[in-house]
Formats: C-alpha cells, sequence, structure tokens
C-alpha cells in the first residue's frame, strides 16, 4: 500500500513543480504589467497642517508663562511587552524594581489598549491620536525595497507615515519644546517620513524591528552603526537619552524624550553581565536589562535634578508575542483579543499625578495624543479627526475616562469595539490553535460576539442571543463607521 | 494606479484558473493510481486480547466478592468543555450546581490533562489508558465516505480504533458489570470498532460530532433517529443513560456508565425551556443544559437507591474552541498548551472519596484506564504498554499522584511533556494569532522551550538557557520516545 503513497508523493512533487514553473510565469507576466503605488500628499492638506503648527508656535510665543515651567514629557515604548511582563502588573518570574517603583509612586492603568496588535499602526495611531486607518499606516511597514513593500505598493498601500500626519512630536516642538527621539520609528525608512521631518529635533535609533533585514542604527540622518550590538541596545538607549537631555537642558529648553525600546520583541539578546539573572529566562532577563535602562534615566534624571519636573509615561505597543504573558485574558500580539492590545501603563510625575493608584476606565494609546494637548493647554487640529480623548482627568486623579466607543482593528479591518463593561466583534474568521507540522493554523468565520468584560474578562462567552439592542446599537456603530472607513478613510473634515 | 491593480486582479485569477484545471487533471492521474490503505487487525494481537479478557472474566467468576458490592461507575465526558467552564472551577457567568454540588462532596484534579488537545486521539487515549498514537488513532475520525477519510486511508492512517485495542468497556464487561455508552463515540463508524464491539452492551448515540455531516443517533447498530432534536440532546442523553441504568438493575449486575455528552461542542442549541437564563449566553445555557442533565441523572440514581454505592467522575476531551474558558492559561483546544488540554476533572464516591477536596497532582485522561483496574484489582495486559498510572490513591485521599513524564501529542508529534513543575515544547511551528480576513493564520518554528509553571503557569518564559541539564534530560527523553514512536508506534511489548 504504501508504494502508492510513494507514487502520489512522485506525482505531487511533479505537479508543485508544474504548478510553480506556471506560477512564476504568471507572476512575470504580470510584473511586466505592474507600475507601484507612489505615496503623495495633498499640498492642501500639508499646507492646513503648517498653518495649524505655525498657530501653536506663536500662541506658545506669545504665553505669559515662560518655556521653563513646562514639564519635560518622557514616554517609554516597549515592544511587544505584555501586560503581565512587569512585576507591578503580576509578573512572578520576572522582577523590575525601576519600573515598579514608578508604579509606586505613580498611576497605573488596568484597561489601557494599545492602539493596534502590531508594530507600524500601533505607533502610527500612538503618534498621532488617529486609529490606524486615519494615520494612513493599518499596515507593517517594511524596507523600502523588501518584497513585503512592493506588494503593498501594488495593492495601493501607503509605505511610510504620510506627512500630512500631525505627530505629537511636531506639535510639542511648535509648543516651545527640545524634541528627541531614541529607538525603533518603524513608521517608513525615506523621507519625508523620517523621525526628523516628523518634529523630532534629534534622532538615534533605527528604522525597523530589529528581526528585519538590515538592522542599523542612526543618528538623524545619518548611519552610524552597521551592526549594533544587541545584548547592550537598552543601555545605549539610556545613554542616548541622557545625551539628548543634555543638549535640551543646555538650550534651557523643556524636553519631549520618545524612547522606542526595540525589546522584549524577538530576536532577543541580554546583557552579558546580567545574563541568567532572572527566574524568566532569556526573556526575563532582556525584560530586566529594560528595567535597568529605566533605572539608568531616572538615576541621570535625579543627577541632573529634573526629576521632579518630568512627566513619564511607560507602555508597550501590543500585547506579547511567542514569549511574555498577557496575563489572565485571550489571545496574544496579532489580534484583538484584549491579550493583543491590553499592556501596562503607567503616569509617574510626582506631585502631580497620585502615587500608588490604579484605574480601569478604558483607555488607549490613541489618547496620548490629546492628553499631552490637554495638558499644554494647545487646540487639536480642526481639520481632521482625532480619535482619541483625553486621559488628563483620569491620570491626574480630577476625573473619570470619558465614556466612549474604542475601536480594535486588524489591519484596515474594524474587528471590535469597546465601550464600558461590552466588547463587540464583529463576524470575522478567528484562528483556530491547530498545532500541527505545517507553518499554517487555521481560521473558521466566528460572531458577530458580545462579551460582558465584568463577567467574562476572557473574552469567552457570547452574549449576543440575550443583548439584541446592545448588538443592534454596536451593529449600527460597525456599519456606520465602515461607511466613513470606505468614504473617508483618512478621517478628513 | 489602481487599473494596474484591477490587471493583476485579472491576470491572478485567469492563473488561479490555469493552475486549478492543472490541478485537477494532477489529481485525477494520481487518484488513479490510488488505493487506500485498508485497515486490519493482527490476528496474534486479536488472540492475546481475548485471553487476556478471558482471564479478567474466570478470576471475575472465581472470586469470592459477589458481583453486587462492585461499584457502579459513571463516566461523564464533556466536548470541548472549559476548565473555567463550571461554577466550581471558577466560572462568573455559568451556573452549575448540580455539578458544583459533586465537587462539593467530591475530589476534584487541578492539574488533570485530557488525552490529546481534540478529540479523536483524545477519547481513544481515555477508553485504553494508551497514547493517542498506541491507541492507533492520532488524528480525527470522518465518516467513511467523507473526503477526510480518503485522505487520511491514502496516508495510511487507521480510520477506526484498531480491534486488538482494549477498552476499559471490555474490561469491565469481562469483570461482571453491565456496560453502556450514551452520547458521541468518534473512534469510527464501521465495525469492528462500532461501540457494541467495544465491550459496551448497550450504546445509543451518535458516531461522530454533531457538526460532522449525517449527525444521526443510534441505538445499538440500528439507527434511530434520523435528524435528533439537538435542543433536547442533554436531557435525552440522561433519560436514556437511566434507561440502562434500569436494565442493569434488572439484571442485578453493577453497571458501568459512559456518558459522552455532545456539548458545548458546537453548533450549539440550547432546550427553549430555560434558553437565555444563563448569564453565559448560548454558551452558557447549553453548559447549564448538561448541568440540568447530570441533576436529572443524579437524582435518578437517588430515586433508584443507587447514589450510595455510585463512583461519578466527571471531565472534557479537550480545551475550549472558539467559545467556552480555559481558564488563565495560555492556549485553546487544539494546542498543547495547558489551555487545550488542562480540562476539569471531578471524581465523586461519598463514604470512599473525601468530600471538598481539590488535588494538584498531575494527572490526565490517559490514567483513567489504570485507574479503574486498580479499583477492581484487575491486572493490565500485559502485551502493550499502558501509559496511564493509576490515580486512585489520589482519589481516595490515599496518595499522591505518582512521578512522572505525562505526554502531549499533537497528532502523531509528541510536542511536548510535563514532569511536576516544569513543562518542556519541543520546537515546532506555534501560530501567530494573526487576525487578517484570510482563513490562515501564520505559524512560526519557536523552541525548544521549557517552562516552569510554578512560576510562570501561562508558559510564556522559556527557560532553556538557564536550565541546560533539564534541557538535556528533556531533549534525551524525547529524543528515544521519538525512536520507539518510531520503531514500535503501537507500544506492543
Amino acid at each position: 500500500m504504501r508504494s502508492f503513497w510513494k507514487t502520489l508523493t512522485g506525482l505531487t512533487a511533479l505537479l508543485g513543480a508544474a504548478l510553480l514553473l506556471a506560477t512564476l510565469i504568471g507572476l512575470a507576466e504580470a510584473a511586466a504589467r505592474i507600475a507601484f503605488y507612489e505615496q503623495t500628499e495633498d499640498e492642501g492638506r500639508l499646507a492646513n497642517k503648517r498653518a495649524y503648527l505655525e498657530g501653536i508656535a506663536v500662541s506658545a510665543a506669545d504665553s505669559n508663562a515662560p518655556a521653563q515651567v513646562l514639564p519635560n514629557i518622557i514616554v517609554v515604548l516597549f515592544d511587544d511587552l505584555g501586560y503581565e511582563d512587569l512585576s507591578s502588573f503580576g509578573a512572578r518570574a520576572i522582577r523590575t524594581p525601576a519600573i515598579d517603583q514608578l508604579a509606586a509612586q505613580g498611576t497605573s492603568l488596568t484597561n489601557y489598549y494599545a492602539p493596534a496588535p502590531v508594530c507600524t499602526p500601533s505607533r502610527a495611531s500612538f503618534l498621532t491620536g488617529r486609529y490606524p486607518v486615519a494615520a494612513g499606516l493599518p499596515g507593517v511597514a517594511f524596507p523600502s525595497d523588501h518584497l513585503m513593500t512592493r506588494w503593498k505598493q501594488i495593492q495601493g498601500e501607503n509605505i511610510r507615515l504620510p506627512a500630512d500626519e500631525v505627530t505629537i512630536s511636531e506639535v510639542l516642538e511648535a509648543a516651545g519644546y527640545h524634541t528627541g527621539m531614541v529607538g525603533k520609528w518603524h513608521l517608513g525608512d525615506s523621507a519625508p517620513s523620517l523621525p526628523n521631518d516628523f518634529g523630532f529635533n534629534h534622532f538615534y535609533g533605527s528604522l525597523y524591528s530589529n528581526d528585519m533585514p538590515r538592522f542599523h542604527l542612526y543618528e538623524n540622518r545619518a548611519m552610524v552603526e552597521d551592526e549594533p550590538d544587541q545584548p547592550e541596545l537598552s543601555r545605549l538607549y539610556a545613554s542616548k537619552s541622557l545625551e539628548f537631555i543634555d543638549a535640551a537642558v543646555a538650550r534651557a529648553e523643556p524636553f519631549f524624550l520618545y524612547l522606542a525600546h526595540h525589546y522584549p520583541h524577538i530576536p532577543l539578546f541580554a546583557s552579558p553581565a546580567h545574563a541568567g539573572e532572572s527566574a524568566g529566562g532569556l526573556y526575563g532577563d532582556v525584560v530586566e536589562d529594560l528595567d535597568r535602562s529605566m533605572a539608568q534615566l531616572i538615576r541621570g534624571l535625579q543627577q541632573r535634578g529634573l526629576a521632579d519636573n518630568t512627566l513619564i509615561m511607560v507602555t508597550s505597543d501590543n500585547g506579547p508575542w511567542f514569549e511574555g504573558s498577557a496575563g489572565d485574558v485571550r489571545g496574544r500580539k496579532g489580534n484583538v483579543f484584549d491579550g493583543g492590545q491590553r499592556v501596562p501603563f503607567i503616569a509617574w510625575w510626582p506631585g502631580n499625578i497620585p502615587a500608588n493608584t490604579s484605574r480601569d476606565g478604558v483607555t488607549g494609546g490613541v489618547d496620548l495624543f490629546p492628553t499631552l494637548l490637554e495638558l499644554l493647554r494647545l487646540p487639536l487640529p480642526d481639520d481632521r479627526d482625532i480619535h482619541g480623548r483625553s486621559m488628563l482627568p483620569l491620570l491626574l486623579g480630577t476625573g473619570d475616562a470619558p465614556p466612549r466607543m474604542l475601536e480594535f482593528y486588524a489591519g484596515s479591518n474594524l474587528f471590535a469595539v469597546r465601550e464600558g463593561r461590552f466588547k463587540y466583534h464583529v463576524r470575522r474568521p478567528v484562528e483556530y490553535n491547530l498545532s500541527s507540522t505545517l507553518p499554517i493554523s487555521v481560521s473558521l468565520p466566528q460572531g458577530p460576539w458580545l462579551f460582558d468584560l465584568s463577567l467574562d474578562r476572557r473574552e469567552s462567552y457570547d452574549i449576543s442571543t440575550t443583548h439584541p439592542q446592545e448588538m443592534q446599537r454596536f451593529g449600527d456603530y460597525v456599519e456606520n463607521r465602515n461607511r466613513q472607513l470606505k468614504s473617508n478613510p483618512r478621517a478628513w473634515r
């Protein structure tokens, strides 16, 4: 009997070769006809943006308050760090004393969602206050000459953050801040979408994830490290952050630092000085390196006398990937279950933000932009929708998170919406975690689903049949939003 | 630009059609050469099995103890019920008072693993005490004329439980029990692998899952329900169970009942009388129907005066699929993370099994066979490896679970091993839960991994680098087992 199996295998191999040849011929034919989508920005939108930023610069210059009383702002973004990867958020195998101390002296958010379940759209949304489709970059960015980039261009997708987007760095620069970024950009690798093009006076870091081809380090627009010393990357980034802070101090300007660490995204490299110390293995070592990097930064602030007037926010771009713990909820990086997007968030600003406080209001990375603008009493741009809501009252302990529909996207698709205790999932393929020897898994269409997170934090029990009114309301909301996403994806006003 | 995209789409469609045609031609050619694997059993093995069962029958007949003092045994197996789907195991949205009462009056196991992460191999292993490969049925069974069955035959796989396997029902029948099965078989749909062929004196139920084509109900070998009333299935099964029990009582024989419910496997149907009552939606309703079915059965036992000498065991065949909660651990049905196989287990036997007790020793469904044989002081078959270990001392409160390597399989592949606090995963593709509009997900090779479940119950932190000796030990174990699985897959002695 087995000989027939061998015969079949042989035939299949022959057939496979024939199919491959046919595919190559077909693709070559198609390639001859393909023109790539060239991303360009509308001049009118660019002019609107310049006018908005100039308005902010003028009102900042007119302001009676001297620039020095503005708080310094540090936003630390980890890459693929899960909800439970910090000891203050429940980790037992990993110790993060420096970050825990920020939590002990500040406010932690327990229902904070990264804006997307993967890197690029999460960052695009985080920096602009707009959902990934509106920010123009709903998918993962690859190097310009990467095959995936070509494929995106064939489909008419952007491959870099559109220059007409307004980032928080541009607003803060206009408002008188010295602005710096250290770490991973991942929003395009060509002008006009580089960090220095988006309001960062100084940039030190890389343009992609450390698992992508050609992982180089840049200082502003120049490559300075061909092959970075990855085990020392987190420490290097703290040093480069302090160098930037020194430059800001020398200019007598308040500073905004966006420190976007590469870890614990894979591949993982731990500093040899501490390798093997964590009970959480290599992953734990890498997270503990991040914590030491944070300690180094805080020590640097204290030594410079800057700790009293600096707002530090610490969070992650999405849930954990193959390792790392999402806590006790469903899902991981790449999907819209809570495990894919619910991540730690800590805000520290002694004397302003209450110590040792935890808030459970629904918030998200899309809220960073309006939060910082409210803090500085700056107007939002009025030519576009800003989807975030200010978290400032929640962080200062003066109010609650506003009622809102928080949207969850996978690529360009609106896949879920959370409002209060409810989370609604549209009908879509849900992966069936079939462990097999094949490098693919199976998905089957499921839903629409409605979960009551107050009873069912693991998104396990669809209550759609007993909640027809909620289903109607969420269904209508999604239908309306899908119409808008089609007619006006960039949410211009 | 978009017109080129349309051109490409057109070309791709043409190419696709050409590929499809080529594939069909190729497959037709291959089909002309294929002979299906015809499953046959070795006469020598069958003779050994008959001799073993005859030996048990002879010693049972010789025994001084009258048959009546043997305890009745009921094993209730749910389908796809998750660890946290019972209120006694932590469910907040679902109420299961009847099952909770069994837990309150009995012993619950918190580290009990179903033998496999999907239906068929789990059941094959559960009934034989041997890992799925040894039991001869490592994959999911489909109807005889299903395309998947043909594909399995082409690959030389069994499509029914081999007749040379020894099931617990056969042993108990030989030992003097009246044996009955109610519910889902899922171990083949043709002789000699039907329930009545494997020691069940009586069978009422179906041969497959309720999501498979032609979901019929059989009484012994005859089809009795063409289109079962699925919303009343759980209630019907309790009634049929009590009918079987009455027949056993009439014969003055102790009984063994294997009640294998269809739910909460999808598709879900709730009894109209209680639909909408559960806070867990339709899934919750279905689980609460199962609980009412359990209440009906227990009431029936009490009315017949049988409750005092009946051992009841309640468990599930694997973790939850699209709905249902695996609790606070990683994974779901279909994979070897704890969420795929750690399921509830309750044993109830007042006066013999301690009340309101919870034990955390590592156990599994593969242990059922040796547990019941130890209970009845029957010898294990000696011509084959029995992989399970008796849980009897753990259940009776007289001892602990024995130290052991518990193996986790996906199909024919040994993918993980648990020993004490350690769980070792071999290098294999791990699904990346990418929510997309495509019906496939992505997997990437990961591992080998070592997790310390005492610090990291969510299998999130690989500690292989700091535990080289454990890695060596587990690696050697797996290598040795893989050699055995290749040279002697059925584990004959």
